[in-house]
């Protein structure tokens, strides 16, 4: 039995040595809001379109020989699914992912294309982990849960090694869309000197709230809808409500409607295909709701939207 | 008065030295098709979207103070005019720009927005150029034209000096979307061991049909409507073609419908939005009509497209 890895510093400069070794640095691209010069980290530029194949990579390439041959199983709704099975095609290991059925259609088919078998849930009534445990049982494959694993935390905050090389310092806030809190931990452990900022759909704000009130917090039976697929957890977990408390700024969320700006204003000046999920951190810059300045990075984090989704919103613009 | 400036490969190398001094370089992302994997440049990331800030900025940087004083005319459909007008408003030179009454508005916003002094003028019926000489005469501004200045040349040329950069050697073969053909000569100029290959829409092939001929070709009065707004010009210039011929291959040309598949390829595989004739050499190569290979790279040249026209084309996919 393996003892339970803590994820640190050291481990996310690992992640990162590992990552730049396979993929290029997404570009940091300048970025001007209300007279103010600042950044944004263009991750919807990763072969996968999303960061989540930082995390992935990390995880899967530090499987023992007996792990990769009982295979992985993730639970995903669709960027974590493609940045495992991505992964898992690159190192010759068999992925299961449990995604939701309304995931987008790109998203099941871009994971589909990468060689991994998707196991569907119904969003609202079924239990993801619940599915995954049981596929878990039946194989013996490794889980790679997608924000609550101490690789994945790690994996993701290489974006934050990157962005301090890009920059030449630690910036002094890092803005990113937040679902479950994988990316949002794995920052705080790679930019010690960096206010962190959480951005999370209205109603679906697991890892704000529970960041205020210390303990994990699960979503309402009756949250709204939002149109941000990629960021519904149902809670965050321990490992990242441990990393977070105190180095997190809780209370940023966003609507669907200042989403939608965002991606329109991705499109028109940065010329970038911007998911609502990915777009949360952009929505909350622009709407004013988080400080400012020219040492500030907005993470954009994934660009799969299916086209007429896409379309329908920078038509309305 | 002043001698000729022969474009040249030292300088094209002193573009690159000042353009790398003021904008990080553009990424060059992988891209598979058909089983080949190659590289695109993504000069849709520019703070203008396109590559042609490289020309203007090393034209108008190397203005003489006298030169600066009496400000600069440009003629453009509309990114050239953005990277005169981005580089004017830098170095606090006043710009007009002669564009065509139809080009898309996010280009004449855009480039109104950087402050420059738009004159209109009616594609098919009225001589640009003519518009542009007489603005000449009467202000005594300096005419940075589109493509046929070796300033301009040499400019564009940097973006083979940041291929070679990233790749690490010579590509074997440059797929650029042509207009005029200042990119192209630009490019021959910088990667003297790569092939250049200019892609044209079907009937705007004057760069391709004047290699072909070795003379100088003009467009047909009855050439064809494209929706490549960027790829129209009405023939190419003699300081270009000496540079392309012996250098580039003639004779790829692409359809509308090609364009279109190229834009909803870059929309979905590299979350990146392309204009119609910054997505041309993307085209010709998805169209099997280019020779790839792990060394080719494709150009993405722009991406200023009006959001309904994109609404449309990715919607339609």
């Amino acid at each position: 039995m393996q003892a339970e890895r803590i994820p640190d510093h050291a481990g996310v400069l690992e992640a990162a040595r590992k990552i730049a070794a396979i993929l290029p640095p997404t570009p940091l691209l300048p970025l001007e809001i209300g007279g103010v010069q600042l950044w944004a980290k263009a991750e919807v530029l990763q072969p996968i379109g999303a960061f989540k194949i930082r995390g992935a990579w990390h995880r899967l390439s530090a499987l023992t020989d007996d792990e990769r041959a009982r295979g992985v199983v993730a639970v995903s709704s669709g960027n974590h699914a493609q940045g495992v099975a991505w992964a898992a095609k690159r190192l010759g290991i068999a992925a299961t992912i449990v995604m939701p059925r309304d995931a987008p259609q790109v998203k099941l088919d871009a994971t589909r294309a990468l060689g991994a078998q998707i196991v569907l849930y119904d969003r609202p009534g079924e239990d993801r982990d619940a599915v995954a445990a049981t596929l878990v049982e039946q194989s013996g494959a490794v889980l790679v849960h997608a924000f609550g694993d101490p690789w994945v935390i790690e994996g993701q905050g290489s974006a934050g090694i990157e962005i301090m090389q890009q920059l030449g310092r630690a910036p002094s806030r890092i803005v990113a869309c937040c679902g479950g809190g994988g990316l949002a931990a794995g920052l705080a452990l790679a930019c010690p000197d960096s206010a962190i900022v959480p951005v999370e759909p209205v109603g679906w704000d697991m890892v704000g709230q529970s960041i205020a009130r210390g303990e994990l917090v699960q979503a309402a039976p009756d949250a709204p809808a939002t149109i941000c697929d990629a960021l519904q957890p149902t809670a965050t977990k321990a490992i990242n409500l441990s990393l977070l408390r105190g180095r997190a700024e809780p209370g940023v969320t966003v609507a669907d409607e200042e989403v939608r700006v965002a991606q329109r204003y991705a499109f028109a000046k940065l010329h970038l295909v911007v998911e609502p999920g990915g777009a949360a951190a952009l929505a909350a810059a622009l709407a004013g709701k988080v400080q400012l300045d020219s040492d500030t990075v907005v993470m954009l984090t994934g660009g799969n939207v299916d086209p007429a989704a896409f379309a329908h919103t920078i038509a309305a613009g």
